[in-house]
């Protein structure tokens, strides 16, 4: 009946109770093959997300989380400080990436309920309900955001920001996803991503399981396609925004913003409120996590540069809040200005 | 004493007399391997230039004069009505790509020479007129342009634009070199240009063999690096230039002068007169070669895309002439106002 290729295996799953294990959809080997992993060690789920096995921000908070759970258990008899030794554990998670905030914030979350009661089935809890809230802030951003996407139009995307960039339905393609579902018709247009191609290998694959005409282009003819009119929107998601509306994504995004800011074409940021990082007040606040120069020199595998020569490879830019239209959050828009619309969130009383 | 890679064969060659044949070094195999082909008919320059095994907006335009030359040798006896049979041969090598002005103006160059004296040998000597030409060419550019390079800065640049484009020395790179060789110290970071990496395994190529530090990074960190100050002049080729200077050159040029002219940083183009193009007022003008997309859904023959996926593949994108901080041709610096200075190159008595 459908041409639409087989379901993908969740992006993560925890097999049992708090002495189960992880398993986890092997990112870096998508679209060509399926593999799940089963991770049964802090360290293991620590080498997981330092070489993007699991990656977005969303979906490392939540890995992470049950990160905590794994390395917390390997305590036996769990000591007398847990709460302290848990967040040594918690301080080694997070060092895995260093820009994205939702790692933080959810072994935080984690750590919080530790405090309270120093159990291994609390921390399982805490993992479990970060899990089920992760799942409903995405459709919540859903919500909020299609009634945004230009019937007919194109839609512009970076990196990967569904199914498997989270544990839900995406944040910037939740959003498509969900317009989509809810009748709207449209086109996207997916950068490739380089250095390691996540939207050619996860972001294609993603609209294309759900029916979505999607086509591809190199990162650098995003710009030129955006001026001769071939995009209506773009929605992009975010690792970290700072106060005032500046943000850290993907490398590339700053470009795609400058091109969507030049040509007029509304630019937006899907981001659940917990990326949203209220110790930094601007985007220069904001860690790049610089990573190894062989994912830039090598492509798919292959060798593409003269032997000895490097290459830089910061894995995040920031683009500054002024080419944002607005922010798409699991508690609805966010307009301009920034600064009022971001202190609002961490006012005492939300 | 150093270690330098082995310098690289010619670009092009010509062996022997107007029967003769060309050589081409195979652009696509580099950086990895070092294949010479010999092309001895019109339909092989073709298909060198179409496949891009030959690229550069000056080397085509050199290779489809010889194209030309074996083209016309073919036919023989040669008929009487030579000039026009000649210009059926001149339309197809043009056709081979749209873009680049070059290309149609070397073949014009040969037309025009051809109708003066109808014989093989005048075609011969115009297409070695036009290689000597260019090399001098190169030379001017690169001396007009050397003083621009900041001692102890980061020089970007997109694509390549040095003697693997040209017969000569360069354009952009041209002028790299030429600061270079005159006591200028610097670095230079050179995007990998996707979809065909012409920045990775060319640019890098050339540089490192000239002992200049070059660092690679992938087309979409380059916005980053420079708002965070990482580079203090771009410089880039041409493939046609428009009359109020607007100009095209390898797609992802555009997103590179958005990101310098955001953050102030001198954005210069590197180009001969011939790139000009008097009879196209604007950028909209400039006709933008759309190549297979499967040029970005896989590499060296691996698929990196999900099965049946598409992708928007323009070969060029256009760049407004108000980014542009000043051209630097053979005659000197264009600088703003453009349509006053390019008119100047077309006024009669130049």
């Amino acid at each position: 009946m459908t041409n639409l290729p087989p379901p993908l295996p969740p992006t993560l799953a925890w097999r049992g109770d708090a002495h189960g294990h992880l398993e986890l959809l092997d990112q870096t080997r998508l679209p060509h093959e399926r593999i799940v992993r089963q991770l049964r060690t802090a360290d293991e789920v620590i080498e997981a997300i330092a070489t993007l096995r699991v990656r977005g921000a969303p979906a490392i908070g939540v890995a992470a989380a049950f990160g905590l759970v794994l390395g917390v258990r390997a305590l036996s008899p769990l000591p007398q400080a847990l709460p302290s030794v848990a967040r040594d554990v918690a301080m080694r998670l997070a060092a895995a990436r260093p820009t994205a905030i939702n790692l933080r914030w959810a072994l935080d979350q984690c750590l919080d309920a530790l405090r309270e009661s120093p159990t291994l089935d609390t921390l399982f809890h805490a993992a479990e309900a970060l899990w089920s809230d992760e799942v409903a802030t995405c459709d919540r951003i859903g919500q909020h955001g299609a009634p945004l996407v230009p019937e007919g139009g194109t839609v512009l995307t970076h990196c990967n920001t569904g199914r498997l960039a989270t544990v839900g339905c995406g944040t910037a393609l939740g959003v498509l996803f969900t317009a989509w579902r809810t009748g709207r018709r449209f086109r996207v247009l997916a950068t490739e991503t380089r250095p390691l191609l996540q939207g050619a290998r996860l972001t294609a694959l993603e609209l294309a399981a759900a029916g979505i005409p999607v086509e591809l282009c190199a990162d650098g003819a995003a710009a030129g396609i955006v001026a001769r009119g071939g995009v209506q929107m773009a929605i992009v998601g975010a690792d970290r925004v700072a106060m005032n509306g500046d943000f850290a994504n993907k490398v590339g995004t700053y470009g795609v913003a400058l091109a969507c800011a030049a040509h007029r074409v509304p630019f937006y940021v899907a981001a659940p409120i917990s990326t949203f990082d209220p110790r930094v007040a601007n985007g220069a606040g904001i860690p790049i996590e610089e990573r190894d120069g062989n994912e830039v020199t090598s492509l798919a595998g292959i060798s593409i540069a003269p032997a000895g020569v490097a290459a830089r490879n910061p894995a995040f830019d920031v683009t500054p809040g002024k080419l944002v239209t607005a922010f798409v959050t699991d508690r609805g828009l966010l307009r301009p200005p920034f600064d009022a619309a971001i202190k609002g969130l961490f006012a005492p009383g939300r």
